[in-house]
């Protein structure tokens, strides 16, 4: 067996080598772009996913008249180098939006993604799209770092994490989640660069980033747009509106993916309603694995071992639905890799627009996988934790050279040498190392990892630091 | 909350308060049985169960026309009290199936399931079906333990497990499952009552299994038949025809379920070609969890906790397609408990057959759930491992008197007093014991033992005696 042969470095080589779509089977106008991030939901969270309660009847129907990715990952195994991967196509590193001591940003942190990044919004804004942020953004809540600084027209959510600003009179620790009250956490909620409201009223923000959403669409029905719809939930504190209270049999957390799951069946219906299904390209996917720590208000991971802040599969394989009638073949799955980190490059390609030529971009032209046209070009991923490369998956094997626990006082730091190896085709829950057995596979491993070390200039650190220290 | 408010005991009388159907949607004859019955496949073996490399497009499809069952549990944790539990609709302790020290029948086994008990076949073929018992039967392999005893017309199949009666010169210990030869396992492959090949050639076992099968189906097209199809696989040794040889991601254990759903497909396919799709309950699942200790060569309980041989969900808790285009709701997903158990009461009403009256079952008349016209008539099901009651489930939670591990030398059986409890529809995964919060839970799944074991009649013991003692 030799991967070396499939290797694809930078990956976007080859991806560029795909030629675009044409003929009846080509859009009118350029295609839309849907990307509908929940946060902090896992793996097994969804029915057609394999869990046994949580009833999400939308997600499922997308899935059989869209595609399933079985081994998509996102960039980072927490919300804020997980989202600037998305959003640049590029290893959360190279922009700086990582760190070994803050892992996210914070309400008193002073940095942001770079000015200099291009992001997804960008690309496609010179393209001609109309764009729109709704939801939660984590990439710096700054004015310079707001999304309408980021190519997006428009912006409406929460510049961070739901359960940042605690007040001094909220319960300490867990409690505060138990039984949780929107006066507990005194997030902002945004129109653009201006506070709408605050504390953001949680119970309804999956509503109401649902009807924004919609809105868009409907005001956009002529023009090619670019919707990024970045869910508040199901991320701790769970909050659902009224009608969603007790619908589960999951509990609040099955409720809260209740709602999000309606919210899919809105943006779908909104696109067919608008005439819009057979030229959008929509992606479901969620930013990192469930917050286990959490308990039963955090997700699961099905059959994928550990969650959010790890590098197991848990922390980084995230549930993918893509939906296009007409261009991704109905009920298809793809078990190739895939990455948040195709999405730019994919979306650039079918929007016609040049890549940056002055910067590496980790992420793929994944349209041939998703078309069904041929396979995915990625065939590797990294799995970073802060700053530092603890795993590599290449083909179907993953290296783990440091594992941690997610979280906690005493994370049982391992380095391995020689790294632990599964074969995750075989072994998706990562239970039998087998490097003994596979030298070779180590060996070409090690060589990837020289070479992505030897193009590799981190960017500017941004999550250290803080407004008091500008 | 009072659960007792909802108890039914035996579940059974509230099942046959149910009215049969009528109307258009009746079916113009006695409706088919066919249940398809798989061999330690695990909760999360396959794709639309969140497999992320098993192909099974046969069984995803199935579900897609017909429906999930989240919640299905098999009686036992091991192959023969499953199979008897199955087969009678009754806990296999009272058939005397099970033990605390062999906890299946062995090639030097005297017992099997006693001829007074009576069988899913025996009713039916009271009611003028055709029956047919092909694969896996582990209910006796005496002469008068044989299917042909139990009601069924034919049999064809092994009357054991495939890793039985290994021969001396084969490898010993895990050593022969890694590279399985045929050789290696003298198992007898029977047509009725007489052996016909010796050993078995299990390469071709799923195939022929699934021809047997067929070609029965196809001859009872005017005749309302049951056919019990009882794969031999995925239960270790792994094997597979030639043709699913590497065919899956999942490797030789994903070629063998690989085959399997092959064999779903023709079984359903030769059903809509002799026009009798809508005339026929198919049932596909499987006898229990995974077999863990296997390691790459078992399965994967998905989301739950442990596998075959254990109490946990993941030994009793298997993935359940039911089948009947134009009867059973398409797409539908039916959250409530079920169990084999429920088959037989089940397949007697729609079949117009009386119950027995002169013995406890422990089934339910399912059929409300299944065409969407009602609840579950379940609510509650004991786990048993050999004779002793280990856990409860009463409504969603479960109690546990007892844990074990499944297998090894020092099981670490561990008495709780007062028992683990979980709530099953939060918690599927058994992690949060809440035990301390709900006394008053515990209190009434007490009072639901202490009914059965009032009413409980141990049959005589099957499982401990030996040929050489009769």
């Amino acid at each position: 067996m030799s991967l070396a042969a499939a290797f694809v470095w930078p990956c976007t080589e080859r991806a560029w080598g795909i030629e675009a779509p044409s003929g009846s089977s080509a859009p009118r106008r350029l295609p839309n772009l849907v990307i509908i991030f929940a946060d902090d939901m896992g793996y097994g969270d969804i029915a057609s996913w394999g869990h046994p309660t949580i009833h999400t009847p939308h997600l499922d129907q997308m899935a059989v008249e869209g595609q399933k990715w079985t081994s998509f990952y996102v960039a980072a195994s927490v919300c804020t180098p997980s989202r600037a991967g998305l959003m640049t196509g590029r290893l959360p590193i190279r922009s700086g939006m990582c760190s070994d001591t803050r892992r996210v940003l914070f309400p008193d942190s002073a940095g942001g993604l770079p000015a200099d990044e291009i992001t997804i919004a960008e690309i496609l804004s010179d393209r001609g799209y109309a764009t729109a942020c709704v939801g939660k953004w984590h990439l710096g809540h700054l004015p310079q770092y707001l999304p309408t600084r980021q190519g997006f027209d428009q912006y409406f959510g929460i510049p961070y994490s739901n359960d940042m600003d605690r007040v001094a009179s909220a319960p300490s620790g867990r409690q505060a989640f138990l039984d949780p009250q929107i006066s507990f956490w005194n997030v902002p909620l945004m129109t653009n660069s201006e506070i709408i409201e605050r504390p953001a009223d949680q119970t309804t923000l999956t509503r109401r980033y649902t009807e924004e959403a919609v809105r868009f669409i409907q005001a956009n029905r002529d023009k090619p747009f670019f919707l990024y719809l970045a869910h508040t939930m199901p991320h701790v504190p769970l909050f659902r509106s009224p009608e969603f209270a007790g619908r589960s049999r999951r509990g609040l957390y099955g409720d809260v993916i209740e709602e999000i799951d309606w919210s899919v069946g809105q943006i779908l219906k909104s696109l067919r309603e608008a005439g819009l299904a057979e030229e959008t390209w929509v992606v479901f996917t969620s930013d990192n694995g469930p917050w286990l720590s959490f308990d039963e208000q955090g997700g699961s991971a099905g059959l994928l071992r550990s969650g959010k802040g790890s590098t197991w599969e848990g922390g980084m394989r995230v549930p993918c639905v893509m939906w296009w009638p007409g261009r991704i073949p109905a009920g298809s799955v793809v078990r190739e890799i895939g990455s948040t980190l195709d999405i730019l490059p994919t979306a650039a390609r079918l929007a016609g627009a040049k890549l940056p030529q002055d910067r590496v971009l980790d992420g793929c032209d994944i349209s041939p996988a998703m078309f069904g046209t041929g396979p995915s070009p990625r065939n590797h991923m990294f799995f970073y934790r802060g700053t530092r490369l603890y795993a590599v998956r290449l083909g179907p094997y993953k290296a783990h050279f440091i594992t941690e626990e997610p979280y906690g006082a005493d994370t049982n730091r391992q380095v391995h040498e020689p790294p632990l190896l599964f074969q995750l085709e075989i072994d998706p829950g990562e239970r039998w190392n087998i490097a003994s057995a596979h030298p070779e596979v180590i060996a070409e491993i090690r060589e990837l990892v020289a070479r992505h070390q030897a193009e590799f200039k981190p960017g500017e650190p941004q999550l250290d630091r803080r407004i008091s220290e500008r």
